[in-house]
């Protein structure tokens, strides 16, 4: 018999889970019944609750205020440990002191998205309205949704207009979204790795993860958390999948290439023999301790939907025109997921509308997640954007 | 509740499945306890039977042999309807009368690989031993195991030497790994769309797949035969994931881009919104009416093992050292499974042994798949390298 190895099954984290998901590790805000979200599928969401980390303090003329927006799978928890992994932020790299995100200098806010599973309201909340969790009757939601639900809490906060908008992958579709949703609350925007429309193959893979969390009968048609199961293959193989999308041939070759997993001749079997192979089922398995199935399907749904030029008439300039916002767009080269001929479309289409648009393709192999990842260069670009805008917004230069 | 759709039940033919997996629709060599095949693994392999079709007829001088090795999915029913899906031969655009492989002048053989599941021995065959189906109680094959069984075949119907070895993609690497083993028997060899070894990236893919298949309760740990189920989900989403790296982005545009499925507004729910969703869904139903699950996994295993070079110290053109065989080595420029640049390291080692070969990267957006599409200028080159080698065989011209 041919030794089998699948993905384990995780220790999951279900109670913690679900308590984050309703009481979040950080700051809320709380919308009433006579404060709702006017969703884009025309259901008004109310009430709703917005879970918010800060960095910060927000200065008396409340012009430094950035708002990071985050990527598919990632959170509020930018810069502290998480919750539910224990691991640093996200974006410690980025986000800190004598980082380009300085705490010292900016008000720094990031707050999950509507429709995520870390305390904003989503399909892993208890709908109010009925005590359970909103499950698959939560409202498909999109990404100006996302971004109108910032928008009431930037409101809430008393905060007008942004300094800078920050994200990359679905964080910079937000960020594009902001700008040509709110162009007048946005002096600056930094977007990195994204587009403003979600390409036939990206949505491919979207469709075969959602496939996959579909697939498993513990997903039980979206309600596992009435059976107290939880569709952890699916959405490992999802993530799995997803994973793969985020690296580069050549980051995968440079990692693991074709080496063995702990020893130098093939088992002849299914273990996982080479290297790539348990770092994916690493990644697969690890994932589930931390996110919800409900919510992966809604966030990866809302990517898909992303056009911001269907609702221009199929014109991406119109979306931006008259704007003032500076806006700065990077890309990497061997990011597959969103590639550079994205951010080019991304430039044309702000040059066209006679923005101030700056952008930067830099040279890596480490795929679509190097925008996570240690590369000076990006962090360069991103200083020296957010110091020129600071000029011009009159912020006190770094170090004053 | 936010409505869901997801691949539906297959109506398998699991019955007329396994009886093609025993008692194939096409020509049949049994091999005794007496001739077993040596696999990699150290196994020895008796009895064991190969299912193969045959186009056309052997000259008196035995010069005019052609086999076809096929992909990972495909089988021996190159060119006459698929006694399970109906639908019309895989190469029918290479094989047939005025095509580049004409049965009307060359003696066309194509045999399902070991561990296939179209009647060449495989985990869906009957163990002789036990009455039982092999399932997982198969041992783990390679790819020069295939070669190796081929190479059986061709001696029981008493061919010495191929005039060509032709196959695409998992095809492509057996026809290498022919070059490799047994260059006197091969006079020449058109390897299309593949590599000498598989990379990160591919393996990943595969094993993603293999996962999905896994993760599926229906597979019932390889013994789903025995339990009258099949793991169609998981095998569906295997094939949706390695579908999308069939095709080019570009190609997944010109299809489909963000065209809606039947609609003009987007439903706001899990439904496949997008035709590429539709697609794909489609394509992972389809597969699992004709396909084993546990074929599947041992043959991506045996691509994921194949690495010519390290049987010769990692030296690829050791393994090529001194043949005369005529390579023609092609590649797409879309191709993003296995890319040009691996094309080239096939004809950087062949040239380093002094070999004959020649190259032609083609363009087109197709992606991988290209090898099995009407892609005229491949036609025209498989035809132009053919002749050429025609010739130095001394076989009679074509109309001669």
């Amino acid at each position: 018999m041919v030794n089998v190895q699948s993905i384990p099954s995780p220790t999951t984290h279900t109670e913690e889970r679900a308590h984050e998901a309703d009481h979040p590790s950080s700051l809320l805000a709380l919308f009433g019944p006579d404060q709702p979200l006017h969703l884009d599928c025309g259901i008004d969401l109310a009430p709703f609750q917005i879970a918010y980390k800060t960095y910060g303090e927000l200065n008396a003329e409340r012009s430094n205020a950035i708002l990071i927006c985050h990527a598919l799978t990632l959170d509020q928890h930018v810069a502290n440990v998480h919750p539910l992994t224990g691991k640093l932020g996200w974006w410690e790299t980025m986000v800190g002191p004598g980082r380009p995100l300085d705490p010292g200098r900016y008000f720094i806010i990031c707050a999950n998205v509507i429709g995520g599973c870390m305390g904003s309201t989503g399909p892993a909340s208890t709908n109010p309205a009925t005590g359970r969790l909103w499950g698959l009757d939560f409202p498909v939601i999109t990404i100006p949704d996302m971004v109108r639900a910032q928008a009431m809490l930037l409101d809430r906060l008393g905060i007008d207009t942004l300094f800078c908008i920050v994200g990359g992958s679905m964080g910079g579709m937000q960020a594009l979204q902001w700008t040509a949703a709110y162009p007048k609350r946005v002096f600056s925007v930094l977007a990195v790795a994204c587009s403003t429309r979600h390409s036939a193959q990206n949505i491919a893979f979207h469709e075969l993860g959602r496939q996959a969390v579909m697939a498993d009968p513990d997903w039980r048609g979206g309600g596992y958390f009435e059976h107290g199961t939880h569709p952890h293959r699916g959405l490992g193989v999802a993530r799995m999948a997803a994973h793969i999308t985020y690296l580069s041939d050549a980051a995968l070759h440079r990692k693991f290439g074709r080496r063995m997993q702990d020893r130098e001749l093939p088992t002849f079997s299914f273990d996982a023999d080479f290297q790539v192979e348990s770092y994916l089922r690493y990644q697969g398995s690890s994932f589930v301790e931390r996110f919800d199935a409900n919510s992966y399907l809604y966030l990866t749904r809302a990517m898909d939907y992303f056009d911001i030029a269907a609702d221009h008439k199929g014109v991406l300039a119109e979306a931006f025109r008259g704007i003032q916002t500076r806006v700065c767009v990077v890309s990497f080269t061997s990011d597959w997921l969103f590639p550079t001929s994205e951010a080019r479309a991304i430039v044309h289409a702000l040059n066209a509308s006679s923005a101030r648009v700056s952008f930067a393709e830099i040279e890596t192999d480490r795929g679509h997640d190097a925008f996570l990842l240690d590369v000076p260069e990006f962090f360069d670009i991103a200083r020296a954007f957010l110091e020129s805008a600071g000029s011009a917004r009159g912020l006190a230069k770094a170090g004053g």
